[in-house]
């Protein structure tokens, strides 16, 4: 293993003045109100000794980092029959996400688009007695730390305003790809994107991914299989329309989300967090996709 | 002027016997529950005199073709500010409407397709004061019937299940092209697809586009020019993905709708409104377009 | 019948200094180096009776305008099997012409499109014992007019640079939509959209649309109903992107080309050519655009 | 490191007798003639251990698996410039590769699917003084193997019938994206195309890709830097539209050919070149994919 924490100061004092770090989130006040000058980086290796820097406590809203949290918990739950209702290809093209939906007759491209994990929070509703408070049972186990919550002022603000997450719910629902109602399918859904997490709390819980399927505690969530599936859809499909770019450019498999946080891993190796608010054109964040480059580089560690 | 009695006469016998008819909408059951077996046909001249045949006077579900008429008097009331918020182009592809409104920035290509309309019944919510009684009135009016009104049971069906609208105006939303809130307009919008009338109302409502913007009492609703630019509309948008082929085959403006009607018009000389719930794979009346093949070729009359 | 030709002057006054004319096309050489300041306009009546102005008989590159005349030929020859070929739908989307060929297995939307056109000539490729002589003898014989023809500066140009017209014989090549050498059928293609004619050439030509199928002899070329057809695709289908733009604002079938050329007509009243070779965004002449908008207004004549 | 002997003795075994391995590529006599039950496997392990079963130094055509071998000699020439003209992301769409290109203005989605391929092959006609013969020396050095040749019948079989590739090529040539003549860069892209290798040859070759850029010889040919980048390729974009599904079941950097053959490899430890020419409805080899599923179950090695 090389010397991370070495690394890791070194790309923080590289990138921290960066002179374009790109535009925080602004669709909703919660996130608007950040500083872009936020900055935390965390790594966890698989013999769990972490390294970090900067603002790696501080929680922030994980957003569609969640996604892969819930498709982990559908899949413990019903197993293989997700990919009934969802794909998992690539999306490809960027502009025309409900376009893909019509041609495709309501199957998702995959889980980690919204109109896929719509889908699998609706899984969950189905299969989960209390859902909200369910989920968040499940990341509190699998992390070990009970002190992970939603942030209901950006769920509320969220519900307020995602009228393309209605739109892509109702037309799901028109396909017969959304069992229960669309306004409880996306209340869920909007509170499981308000989790609030820190750098070193996100790679406590996707520790599990490095880990085969087992979390910090030993015990398993989720098969050797599973685990393998579920990381080469965060390669495939883990960065909105930059995948291939973030393949690329950094080699391992990850999940971004537009609160700034970006989650990436090598399995059986180690896995990172890293969090900066401002987002590049794509939606990831400018600073997180940097230090993620200059980690494979330095560490010459990546699946490539 | 033909002998238009006769010939009605002539084509309802032609196509009362049609082997194939094609299949009742059934997506609702207030539509799934009409009889395939209601045929009515009625004809009116500039100068009011009207020809008719079968069930001419029962009243059905005019759907679709009160976008038409929502259309008209949203042009009555902001004139050709209208245009700033829908396209006049034809819709071309059938399978991805939701797609064109991703690609086109949320403008929708016309007022005659569902997003178009949907944007049309927001300018009717913001500019009256109570839109589905004014709306009513506006009917009523230009049509002389203060008989004519709404289908609740219709629109309440539609609005249990328009899945695809709700889609549709949650996408127009998020362009910021819907200035209200989704579901008030949604609500008009299901009465105003709800309105019930017969092939008879049809005609008399529909006079105001054959005689330049004067309804049948000769009072003004739209000027020359409003009537000339929704006639050129009906032509080239008003049969869904079969307006070139209705253009082509029957060579007159006119509009459809899923409860089987069929209203066409050459301005200055007739209007004609026909009635057969059966419709085709483009979701058109088979034996409503039959009709009016047959009508335009032995009347040797048409545009073209 | 109002007084043409005190319209035609009052147009031509009124829109020869408009302020922006356009942009000449500058593909090829030859229709780069035509002057913007051309301007001719030619109207001729159901009685044979001939008005005009400007650079009315100066021949220009008629371009897509040929594309009816094609039709006009391939009709004539096969009739109705051509519509096993191609579709008569408009095209709605302005960016994936290849794309809608791909969703459509190789049958474009309508014979006025690009790859339309290639079909159609295909079919007289077919047809023809030799089809650049026998087109053009067609042409000549339904205008009466033996001097028109063929420009081979511009047909070569085309051949050397028309890359997306290579692209969409090829497209359909590989759907089968294509029975003859695409470099053959492309030959031909190129050759018919060179051909060289005035305004006043192009009423003469066009007569046959508002004269039921007979040319100014009085030869019957095709039959009402062919006509009635080929009306209704020009209408619908004639303008590029803007077809509903221009029935919206003009209200009459017609064929624009890229040369700069307009034609549209009142069938059993009349046809009107314009020439000004600046173009508007979507490739129509942006003063022949104009002219027809003020021709149907001063007028009160059009379709609608 | 397994026993890779044993393990692919026992794939072998279970997958001969596949009910149902697909249907061999018939769109060429060439390829339409060779028999479905050709089979055969090679591994080469980072040590140069080799392990083999079957028909394994069997040649057959390559067909697309020449797509890697071009971008590498391509990035070997200019380097990064490689991205000026290819993007890296994932094509998505399986129906509309030619709208891609026409939305995203020439430019392919990546260099493995057929427009990308075409265009590293345009670099190459520039690059190389004499393009076939060049490709191939660099194909024979890399692998270590003087005999590997072209098939000239595939490649004049591919000549006369690849109408998309046309279409393809002529619409990169619209876009400004096709520096030399179209019929010259599509010979070289045929010749490229009908590659043939056995299994054996295919892991001498690959052999690279697993050796950081260094071939059997120790000879640099990429930087490591470069490999990472083509295996990131692979893994996001080598199955047509099954990529996803690859990566999701198999979990490994490949590339498969309509010929039947699947190479993939697990960085720093070994390639793997299959060989059944039955091909599943995403044309990938029914029997390749299942060979590779049951190795990265068996061995327990993949890259998630």
């Amino acid at each position: 293993m090389p010397d991370f924490q070495k690394i890791l100061n070194t790309i923080y004092e590289e990138t921290k003045h960066l002179s374009d770090t790109g535009k925080v989130a602004t669709y909703i006040p919660e996130l608007a109100s950040i500083s872009g000058n936020k900055f935390g980086i965390c790594l966890l290796d698989i013999e769990k000794k972490s390294y970090h820097i900067g603002d790696f406590e501080e929680s922030f809203s994980v957003q569609s980092i969640s996604k892969v949290l819930t498709l982990a918990m559908a899949m413990s739950c019903i197993g293989e029959k997700v990919w009934d209702r969802v794909d998992v290809e690539p999306s490809g093209d960027p502009f025309n996400h409900l376009s893909l939906l019509e041609q495709e007759n309501g199957i998702p491209r995959n889980p980690l688009i919204n109109a896929g994990a719509i889908v699998i929070a609706d899984i969950l509703v189905s299969e989960l007695k209390e859902p909200k408070k369910d989920f968040l049972a499940f990341v509190r186990q699998i992390s070990g730390d009970p002190t992970i919550s939603y942030d209901e002022n950006v769920a509320k603000s969220e519900k307020a305003t995602g009228f393309k997450n209605y739109a892509a719910a109702n037309l799901l629902k028109s396909y017969g790809n959304l069992k229960n109602d669309v306004l409880e399918v996306l209340d869920f859904y909007f509170y499981q994107c308000s989790l609030s997490m820190s750098c070193s709390q996100l790679c406590n819980t996707f520790y599990l991914f490095i880990n085969r399927g087992k979390c910090r505690q030993q015990q398993e969530f989720l098969t050797v299989n599973q685990v393998k599936r579920i990381n080469a859809l965060m390669l495939t499909c883990g960065f909105y329309d930059e995948a291939g770019e973030f393949a690329f450019r950094v080699g391992l498999p990850g999940k971004s989300g537009v609160g700034g946080g970006i989650v990436a891993l090598l399995p059986k190796n180690f896995c990172v967090a890293v969090w900066s608010p401002g987002l590049n054109k794509k939606g990831n964040s400018t600073r997180g996709m940097a230090v993620l480059e200059r980690l494979t580089t330095l560490s010459d560690l990546s699946i490539f």
